[in-house]
């Protein structure tokens, strides 16, 4: 199964590449451009910046201590695209393996000498994450190969004692080798480097332990803190471990951490990240929109780690989640040219990006950057697209749940459909029957659709005749079933309601207060100003139902605002003065994921009211 | 002239120490306690930490790069406060300068090869701003010696070249040498410091060059940008080059970027610095108050900059700025035991402090810390106590300008005077002249204090008995004046209204939106919670006037708040809904300054009504 990942059990099961395939659409569009564009943008960059000849012992070495986790990364976006550049750059990779299974660019020679920093477990995670999808997508070669002598020198190495690494990734990568290759020792070096975490496993450091997760046992934490990366694939391996050992306090700490983030610490685009300095969460309802983390790679994270929950427990809110940052921050994280980044993405930008040499290496301002000195992002965001359609359903018993609508085929045991949709342009969503079968068909009914009505409509046929017309029910958020027998043709007419609506913060959202956005079906839009004209610092929104204008096959929307900010004396402080009444203007609101794609721009998704 | 600053030239000219004596009262307190506790603190940890012994020679060396920087602070301290420690101290230091003048623990040997990050410069300013002090409050000496050395050094080094300093300060030091000494090659030295840097003269870095200010020259520059210190400090001896070479085009282009960051880039606390990553200034009305840096140096700085520009150019809004900063940030700086500081301090905290083993490193939530791995703020704040009757009054021909209102004495040429007031507690200020005399007394009448009043009680006597009382008349802010002649006895009284006010933010500050803040006088207030009970987060204040209480010889106020933010689903984020109507409660205001006194705690400047 061409799958990230494969629980031995739980309420759903995952269907992979094998089962979903995308058509062009909106995410189907993307993967095509991942493949197409992305992966060989990465492999260009990262033979530039020296990153792959470190593995062909290239001096001096070149790149962060964690620069051979990007070729892994890449590696995985390979196998599950099925790239033909993988066998020769596995090979690159296999030529640096020591003996002992040992595999590190940075630390040979030094090997184990900086737990907190030295990323060595992080780059070996990523290692077995890339063999494990390269197993499943094709079968052992010489980069699984390479992926289990490090697995198994791992196992040797750090079975007993204290040790873990200062980058959680390692965890979760264990536990899918296991279920991949049936090795149970893969499973227990994951358990035992889940349970070490917070006793504490490693020294402390100035931005404190909580940094990387190692504060208090995972069992006892009460909400994600410190860097969100590390926190989310920690959690991400937590659920695994959890799963596979059948062990449901474990499961349910997660759960309960993952509510108080979603409720307090996480942005309306589902980005998570509050804090430059450490890329760390905030503190609850710390949720500044412009000087928002939000790192594209967190919110890959967010999505693996959700992902997982849902196959786990079925509830359907870590689908929404998933749809909310899949549209505003995976879509926002790469350009329409596929070959430029954020990596950060606040949901305010006050000045446009000032480029060097027609580069912004800083990727603010409306301008994303084609690559970074930390390149995590841009091989996430390859890795991520090329497995996307594992994330589109799930199966659940001999029937699909459909969690995500976009153009595609699935089939699963006796059922077999085809999903069409101009989704998330659209609300109309149709799901027809292939050939016949059986099984249930589960369509998720996001949270935002109030109204979405469900019609189930049977193919006509002499002896079958239709009646009176296809029988519409409505159905709320959460999951509209309709039941087998299937024949071929027969047809599910989902429609969601995609009428712009305001969306107002809760109000212990300090940074929030006095504000609103406007978010249409999955999406968040936001007012992008090139060259800030008009300036968005001096705006004032009218809740008003806003206008749809269809652009370039993308749906914008208007709203009235006013400009202008009355006068500012030289002091910013003093007693409540008359707002100036300024100009009317008719605002433009883009969705949040197509901002940044015409040049230095200032953004702003809150709008003052 | 016991004076930090003293200009050959502008419209008011400094009264030093020898001119302005503090009595007990707000400022008189601190700095006796600066004197007796704070000073004798900072050497002390200075020895623990090895950075006195740095200068024994003693191995390894330890602490960071700019650490000999901060034994020249403290050095500082000591020569304003005429301290006995100081000569054995300046002693050790002595012994580690090298026979050109070179004086730097960490870069002996290896002189001079990183001037983005070596702070040998820096450190050699601080170390001229020591010798300075001494040089006018003592002499000559050893001190005295090593700084000049030190200066002649850099002189022959550097006087030609495109080389300066990642981190400012010589040029201040430099420009204050030449006025104790008389030697013009300091002052061309210290014009060429600023005239070189935007050129650029320094390597990019990943903060980019706008963090040490060398993104464009100063004189183009439109606003402070970048660290906070290093931008404050470049500026006050830009403003000192500008004023010894009559060059009013550079005075200019300060005030004019003075003007634009008060307007934009100031916390209502008079604290500057937005971002703690790189302890910089934000955007334009990027003004978070929970994430505000606004490191306490970085205030020290502002007073620095503002008073050398309140000399120059007479304009009283430079006092107000100080005025502002000296109350709500010096103050707050230094616990009130004197051995306990903040280095950033935000306008809202919403975690109280989890102290470990009673120490508390971050100095976070509502508890400062003994000292820091980065330790300027401490001796900062101990040389700015020591110096701080500088700040006082000023002098304008044979008349006096006081600034500060604190129990003090104040000589100037045929005038003496005391003055008493419980300010900033209360609003009476009076002024009484202690011997017969001439010349105008002009006293600063705060910006916010729009009903003041001043009366003129001349002394009674047999041939002049005061008519049918004294005359009191309405003052505006600026300056109020009398002129003389005077008699022993005269006195002025100054009435100011000390009633709490509700402040609003401008609009465009997105992060104060939908909220105010209450002063009273010069101060700031905010809500302080202790182990955040009741909860901070909570609250809706009424904007009803504030009732008073006194405590502790402080005022207090008490606004009625609302509590209950009503309930918080799975997503913060929604349809505008009810807010949970909540108990009413009396919320207690303290004075900013004195928050963090009573143990871990959450807290609020800017409330939400």
């Amino acid at each position: 199964m061409a799958n990230p990942v494969l629980p031995s059990s739980g309420v759903l099961s995952p269907l992979g590449l094998d089962a979903v395939r995308l058509s062009p659409g909106f995410w189907g569009d993307r993967m095509a451009l991942n493949r197409e564009v992305t992966i060989a943008h990465c492999q260009e960059w990262e033979e530039k910046e020296g990153w792959i000849g470190n593995f062909r012992g290239e001096r001096p070495r070149r790149g962060r201590e964690f620069s051979d986790s990007e070729i892994y990364k890449l590696l995985e976006a390979m196998a599950w695209a099925d790239h033909p550049a993988l066998p020769a750059l596995a090979e690159i990779v296999a030529q640096a393996q020591e003996g002992d299974g040992y595999l590190n660019t940075r630390w040979t020679g030094s090997r184990y000498t900086d737990f907190e920093w030295g990323h060595e477990l992080y780059c070996y995670g990523h290692l077995i994450q890339a063999g494990v999808a390269r197993l499943r997508t094709h079968g052992e070669d010489r980069l699984t190969e390479v992926a289990i002598r490090a697995a198994d020198h791992v196992c040797r190495r750090f079975m007993d004692g204290t040790q873990t690494c200062g980058h959680p990734v390692i965890e979760m990568a264990l536990v899918e080798l296991y279920r991949a290759t049936g090795t149970e020792r893969y499973l227990e070096m994951a358990r035992r480097f889940v349970e070490r975490r917070g006793l504490p496993a490693l020294g402390d450091i100035p931005f404190g332990r909580g940094y990387f997760q190692d504060d208090v046992p995972v069992r006892q934490a009460q909400v994600f803190r410190g860097h969100v990366v590390r926190a989310l694939y920690l959690a991400s391996g937590v659920v695994d471990v959890a799963v596979e050992t059948g062990d449901q306090e474990l499961l349910k700490a997660v759960e309960s951490q993952w509510e108080r983030t979603v409720a307090r610490r996480t942005h309306l685009t589902g980005g998570m990240g509050s804090r430059h300095i450490d890329e760390s969460y905030g503190d609850d309802y710390e949720l500044p929109p412009d000087r928002a983390y939000n790192e594209t790679c967190a919110s890959i994270a967010s999505v693996m780690l959700s992902h997982r929950l849902l196959l786990a427990t079925g509830d359907v809110r870590y689908a929404d989640l998933v749809e909310r940052t899949l549209y505003n921050m995976l879509a926002t994280g790469v350009a329409l040219d596929g070959r430029s980044f954020f990596y950060a993405n606040p949901l305010q930008v006050r000045v446009p990006a000032v480029p060097l040499n027609g580069v912004n290496h800083a990727a603010e301002g409306g301008l994303r950057s084609p690559w970074f000195d930390v390149s995590c992002c841009p091989n996430n965001i390859a890795r991520t697209m090329a497995s996307l359609p594992a994330y589109v359903a799930a199966a659940a018993g001999d029937g699909i749940l459909v969690h995500h609508f976009t153009p595609s085929e699935i089939r699963h045991e006796r059922l077999a459909v085809r999903v069409e949709t101009g989704y998330p342009w659209t609300g109309s969503v149709s799901v027809r029957v292939l050939e016949d079968g059986e099984g249930r068909i589960g369509l998720r009914v996001p949270a935002w659709a109030s109204d979405a009505t469900l019609a189930h409509v049977p193919v006509s046929s002499p002896d079958a005749p239709l009646p009176d017309g296809p029988v519409i029910r409505p159905v709320g958020p959460g999951y509209a079933y309709v039941d087998g027998p299937w024949r071929a043709g027969d047809e599910i007419r989902l429609e969601l309601p995609m009428r712009a609506r305001w969306t107002y913060p809760d109000r212990r959202i300090d940074a929030l207060r006095g504000s609103a956005a406007v978010e249409r079906g999955p999406l968040v839009y936001c007012a992008e100003s090139v060259a800030d004209e008009p300036p968005l610092g001096d705006l004032t929104a009218r809740v008003d139902p806003p206008v749809e204008h269809e652009v370039d096959g993308a749906v914008e929307l208007e709203v009235a605002a006013s400009l202008g900010a009355g006068a500012n004396g030289g002091w910013p402080y003093g007693e409540a003065g008359a707002h100036g009444g300024g100009a009317d203007v008719g605002l433009r609101l883009v969705p949040y994921h197509r901002w940044g794609n015409r040049g230095p721009a200032t953004m702003r998704v809150w709008l003052p009211i």
